[in-house]
């Protein structure tokens, strides 16, 4: 029985959005690799194999998914998030492995964008393989391809500003205290979020007055295996030899760069793509004025304070038409919190209108 | 064809789902009076007449209703959200005026409150009518009466506090801007809440810094034909004479209340019993620690400003676990905004956890 033209379409599309799936389970442990995901389908359009970017020097996702899959590989197809490479790294080319693999098609999102890496829909069709490139590309760009993208693009991580803030955007009572603004379920996100991050990173502020652990751990409090890297930004040297950011249970980087700009320099080098900011509201202005913050996750907790600490420090804005826009992307409820996701957009200045006030 | 008893069911419950849209469409404009809605069905169960509460003085909603349907109403029932009243005050006892009408049955959401408009239902069914009392009571009760109840239980207006702030928690800019915080979908809402209410409440800083009109306006600045009563809570007589509040669009009263409780007592004695707190922080802050805040409406802009004035003043909190709780009701995307309804909760202190921390 074989499958319809129409079919096998609805197959590769289904394959595409798990190819997504595969990519974003491994955020946060292939950098400097890109997280890409992978899915081979039989010549009859079963999915016979998958797989997602091993942590660097392992296999990329076409190479696992053609092991999975294979002699059912032979004539069948390969649906990947990214171009597959063409040149030789710690491991051999994609594109040669798929060739050898057997398929008789290649459905790629998003094209290779560096020059090193790229030429791989080039060799495949050499081979008399049919490749089709763009399909999706825009769900692909925004998941987990997203953070590895802009450092191609622009040479520095990706970052994602979190902050815990009460209803009237406090994020320490008066007395310094911010445990807990949230509850456990914002907590638990919280812990996934930094799992997908190659580091997390604070002001020696946040680490002076909270002295957090910043580690992924589990609702029971058991660490998890990979955990990313942990960056205080510490100036002036404060941080004491006692903080627990120092403790053994995961790696830590205490930084002496003097802007956001030679923080990110410094980590990129470093193959972090993928940063948590969770610094206080001093660190996160700094970042915001410099217009290095690509995402913002504020859990809004339903209390008020009256007092305390804002969510972000002093952005030299002074009046309303001045004020930093962003754009809500989502709202989700958690526990008796809210999550909102945000992205900053273009400053748009104030919408005045020539009507009679309030 | 006559309908079946569970068709019957159905109807009434579309019909008092229906009697509290028509209560809710005439908030603002019946109090002292509850803003009660009916609707009458033939012995078929088909609709045959509607009313609310008219402007105090005219007919109770189930007098309007009866009008409606005339003799179609004998056998039939009647839905309505607060039992008739059996007393004659300014309009004679709705009770007389549904056993006049000739229906075999009345449908109740919520018993009368009051001694004085009490008894309407044993005087229905002293009449031979069958009376059921509580259907659906919880909906009526936090829908259009919510605010009358409050007044009836406590003896003072239901209080709304309404504020548009960034995201940062900010109210204004720091030079005092905070025009315009919120999109104009969030800005109509204001609007269709404000006609909504007896009352609009500011305090005497933010008439001097806003100058607001805070009248009801449609989305080309036209005046609404109901206007709610403005206050300014102006302590010190600091309001000048050429205050817009103090124009001919709409009645004002200047208070000298010393406490929101005692300015409370003074509007719930002008018949106002649902009020819209548009105040500033202060005032706010006023109200929130008397407790008497019902209900709290943020217009959450997705915007920053790192400096100016926040969402409340001191409320006398300066830990984490003595924060002021509050439960999200709902949230609703406004244009680019979003609307975020809470109630205050029980203060539950904090919820310390003896885990190692963030
Ligand atoms: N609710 C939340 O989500 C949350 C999250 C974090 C913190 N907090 C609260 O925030 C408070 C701490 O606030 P914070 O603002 O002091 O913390 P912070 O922003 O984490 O640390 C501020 C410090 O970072 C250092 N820093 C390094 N690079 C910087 C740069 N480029 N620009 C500016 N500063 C830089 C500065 O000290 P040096 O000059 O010495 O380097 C500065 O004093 C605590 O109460 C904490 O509980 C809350
Ligand atoms: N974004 C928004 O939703 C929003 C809404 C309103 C205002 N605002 C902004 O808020 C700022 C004004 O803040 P504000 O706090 O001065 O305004 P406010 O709360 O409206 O007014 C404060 C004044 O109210 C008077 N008052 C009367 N009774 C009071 C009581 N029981 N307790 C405390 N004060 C009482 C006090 O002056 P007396 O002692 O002289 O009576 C006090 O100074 C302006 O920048 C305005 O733009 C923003």
């Amino acid at each position: 029985m074989s499958a319809t033209p129409t079919d096998l379409r609805g197959r590769e599309a289904d394959a595409m959005a798990r190819a997504r799936e595969l990519g974003a389970s491994v955020l946060g442990t292939t950098s400097a690799n890109p997280a890409v995901g992978a899915v081979i389908l039989a010549s009859d359009g079963t999915p016979v194999g998958e797989g997602a970017t091993a942590p660097p020097g392992g296999p990329h996702a076409e190479v696992a998914a053609l092991a999975q899959a294979g002699e059912r590989a032979r004539g069948g197809t390969a649906v990947v998030t990214l171009e597959p490479c063409a040149h030789t790294g710690r491991t051999g080319p994609c594109a040669d492995a798929l060739i050898a693999g057997g398929v008789s098609r290649v459905v790629v999102a998003v094209p290779e964008p560096t020059e090193l890496a790229g030429g791989g829909a080039e060799r495949l069709r050499a081979a008399g393989i049919e490749v089709e490139v763009g399909v999706e590309r825009g769900a692909a760009e925004e998941g987990a391809l997203a953070a590895w993208l802009t450092g191609v693009r622009e040479q520095r991580p990706f970052v994602i500003w979190k902050a815990a803030a009460t209803l009237d955007g406090r994020v320490a009572a008066a007395d310094g205290t911010s445990r807990w603004i949230t509850g456990e379920e914002a907590r638990a996100a919280v812990h996934r979020l930094r799992a997908t991050c190659d580091a997390v990173v604070v002001g020696s502020g946040t680490a002076l007055t909270d002295d957090p652990q910043l580690t992924v751990r589990d609702a029971e409090g058991r660490l998890a295996g990979r955990q990313p890297l942990r960056v205080v930004v510490d100036r002036r040297g404060r941080l004491p030899g006692t903080a627990r950011l120092l403790d053994q249970a995961a790696p830590t980087h205490v930084s002496r760069a003097g802007t956001p700009a030679d923080l990110l320099a410094e980590l990129f080098d470093r193959d972090v793509r993928r940063i948590l900011l969770e610094g206080g509201p001093t660190l996160a202005a700094a970042f915001l004025r410099a217009g290095l913050v690509d995402e913002v996750l504020v859990h809004l907790a339903p209390t008020l304070l009256g007092a305390g600490s804002s969510l972000v420090g002093d952005l030299g804005i002074s009046t309303m038409a001045d004020a930093l826009s962003l754009r809500i992307v989502d709202l989700i409820p958690m526990g008796g919190d809210v999550q909102i996701r945000l992205v900053p957009t273009r400053h748009t200045g104030g919408d005045q209108h020539a009507d009679g006030g309030s």
